[in-house]
């Protein structure tokens, strides 16, 4: 049986205040990737969420991000490498204790909002995290934006990669991302996320927005699980997973 | 040979801004509690003063502290057991991570300021630092104010302990430090506190405030970092030691 | 026609994280307290706040607190008095600045959670919040606990204040509200809430939890915006006034 | 008498940490840029700082800076417009007060590190920290780089300026600063640091690094607060001011 992975960023709450699903989401994925402090989670919550996902059997990913609370860790900051580096050392430090102090393992690390997307075209930046994944772990499985230098870069230094791909994204020719400046960035229509999905997983191709048959890496599917219809999302994903015959299982 | 265990807190710098002199006070201790981002410390400098304490061959331990940067841990706050249990699992993670990313392990764990005082009177406070580092590692060493809640309730679960003594604070009848608020509470005499340091390590004792001689359990001595003439006292308590035959090695 | 001040915490979100519902509320409220950046709210949500006050034609107060997003300024915090007074100026300072930017100037101040409630106890912090608040704008009305010293304290350096109370908590024969500790310290029952209330601006009492008929200062209403049902109870809360010919208006 | 405006910025220490001299510097400047707490500084620091300069005769400004105390605001951060917009009217505010407390008013704005930068070059950023600044008080002077966008936006919405030139650093033949990339981007010398401010304020003019003669508009004269030898390097400039009958009024 062939199996997909789906991944969500999920313990993104901070203090009082509450983002997301998690507890209903974490029924429909394979991989929770948890925030680690810096542009949302705390440490009462990242416990929490780590929990949650220990009980459904969701694998536990680290999901670092750009000390910016207050911007959500979206808006690029000019760190030099080796800053990143040591925040994303600290970071995955901390969510390896927390998961450990649970009985259990950490599973993967992907980097969050404006640090994915600046490591993704920088190959420095793209090293650095992935260094520090290697450093606090070599047995950790690192996410990244396929075809990105976020998957070349961890290839070059050895460590195993789950090349992401987004369901609710269009893409180009060459199997980029439409960026979001334009209006055809995204797929708002469910059934056609959902079939852009199984494509990516049965034929590893996508359509690209001129009607290309492009071929695509898709290790593992990112559902996005701050949006306000996230959870029928994912239903309406695993229940035509299944009638395809897919399973949903971690990277 | 007997030995004597020097401690004292590094990596307090934030940022651009510098505190204390931790390279030259790295040649006269055995422990360094690395601050690890809460009360002091950032990402960056726990690596910057963890490479130093391992390349100068001193014990490296996890220094955590209330999240307050502006009171630099100081000032009381009330967070429930299991938001201290929280933060110190997070907290110690980094610092492991980090030191795991040098090649090295973590030594010890002694919390800062306002968390260490208050757990030293708090018995749940002080079950969730020690909680936390046991969940962290059961072989982490739980440095803690000698005769206090935080040293009992750390063995109570089955750690190591080092019983803090300090040399330039004055003691009661009972083994316990002199408040603050007291006039002689500090021995500013730099004589005075070595001496303090040699009797307290070869007799096991303390010559109270009242001039009683009284029992102390002294495993580890602290060396205040920020002060003004801390190197010069560290040179002169080092010269001491030699003289009496005594080494300084880690708890 | 007898008139009520009905007063609630707004701008309490912060970056991407909502809490309550501020556009709702504003309909039914004559004073709004908006948090400052410190324990929620920030810059931004600020001026949306005040923006949205100054068209409902709500009065606008500054709502200043610890400096403890994660706790949301609801932790007891050691500070000093002189620190007390200094997170206020500035927090004042800043509100004031956002509300003349929109062309409209700051009513009053009110202070937040554990920094309300560590106040309305200790004249020192309330002198210093009281202070900073006359420093700022001598007109600004102070809106604190009826019957304590944060009252007291502003009364004696010379600031209109307007005494507090709440829809939702009992009170005892002293006047004081009911420790949280107690069983009885809420009411839960929306009609009682609200018969409190008309009783405590009509005839200046309020009954103890003991049956007693106890006199009250009651120049302002608390209503809480941060729970599931804040609307419905701001609304029959309205409609109750409406038909007791009291009209709604701000201190 | 020719006057010239020394600034410098001041109050960039941050709870326990120190930075500069703050109180020494004090007695060769004549405008004080006082932090805001964002990139540095903390509500008690300003307090301090802003009543050192009033003790001083020395005219009080506001710092404002990205938030991020880490990278002290020289890290660059996509901000919006309209963000920029809100974090200088909360800073400058928040300065507003704090110097009302002490019985004076406010002179100035400056921006600080990579905010100051950025928007030197981006006109949206320049017109959101300029209006800010009109919006706390249409009498504050703008501070800005000599020749840059800070400058004619700020003069565009009808602000008083200040054109910022630099001691210690070369200037290009169309007037602007030679980037610090570039091996002669800093004059290490004091004496040449010194006769170029007193060409730039005597003759207009600055002399490029290639040696030509390039006019300048030189309203203020920054001084760096925080290099080793700035106390001796201010001194050295104010000898030469008094000899050249140049005295330092502010702008």
């Amino acid at each position: 049986m062939q199996s997909v992975d789906l991944n969500c960023d999920m313990g993104e709450s901070f203090g009082t205040w509450t983002m997301g699903n998690d507890e209903a989401l974490m029924n429909y994925i394979s991989s929770a990737n948890i925030a680690c402090g810096f542009h949302a989670g705390d440490s009462t919550i990242m416990r929490k969420t780590a929990l949650l996902a220990l009980q459904k059997g969701v694998a536990i990913g680290a999901h670092p991000g750009f000390p910016d609370l207050q911007g959500f860790g979206r808006r690029n900051m000019a760190l030099s490498p080796i800053e990143v580096y040591d925040i994303c050392i600290y970071q995955i430090g901390a969510m390896i204790n927390v998961v450990k102090a649970l009985g259990t393992t950490l599973h993967h690390v992907k980097p969050h909002g404006a640090l994915y997307n600046m490591a993704a075209k920088d190959a420095r930046l793209a090293n650095a995290i992935a260094q520090a994944t290697k450093d606090s772990d070599t047995g950790l499985i690192f996410y990244g934006l396929s075809g990105s230098l976020l998957i070349s870069e961890a290839e070059k230094i050895g460590l195993q990669t789950a090349s992401e791909v987004f369901a609710d994204r269009t893409y180009q020719n060459d199997g980029s991302l439409t960026p979001r400046t334009l209006a055809n960035a995204m797929i708002e229509n469910t059934e056609e996320a959902v079939n852009q999905v199984v494509r990516m997983i049965k034929d590893k191709t996508v359509i690209s927005t001129d009607g290309n048959i492009v071929p695509i890496k898709a290790d593992t599917v990112c559902i996005h699980g701050d949006s306000a219809h996230a959870l029928e999302f994912a239903k309406a994903l695993s229940n035509k997973l299944k009638a395809e015959g897919l399973s949903v299982k971690t990277a």
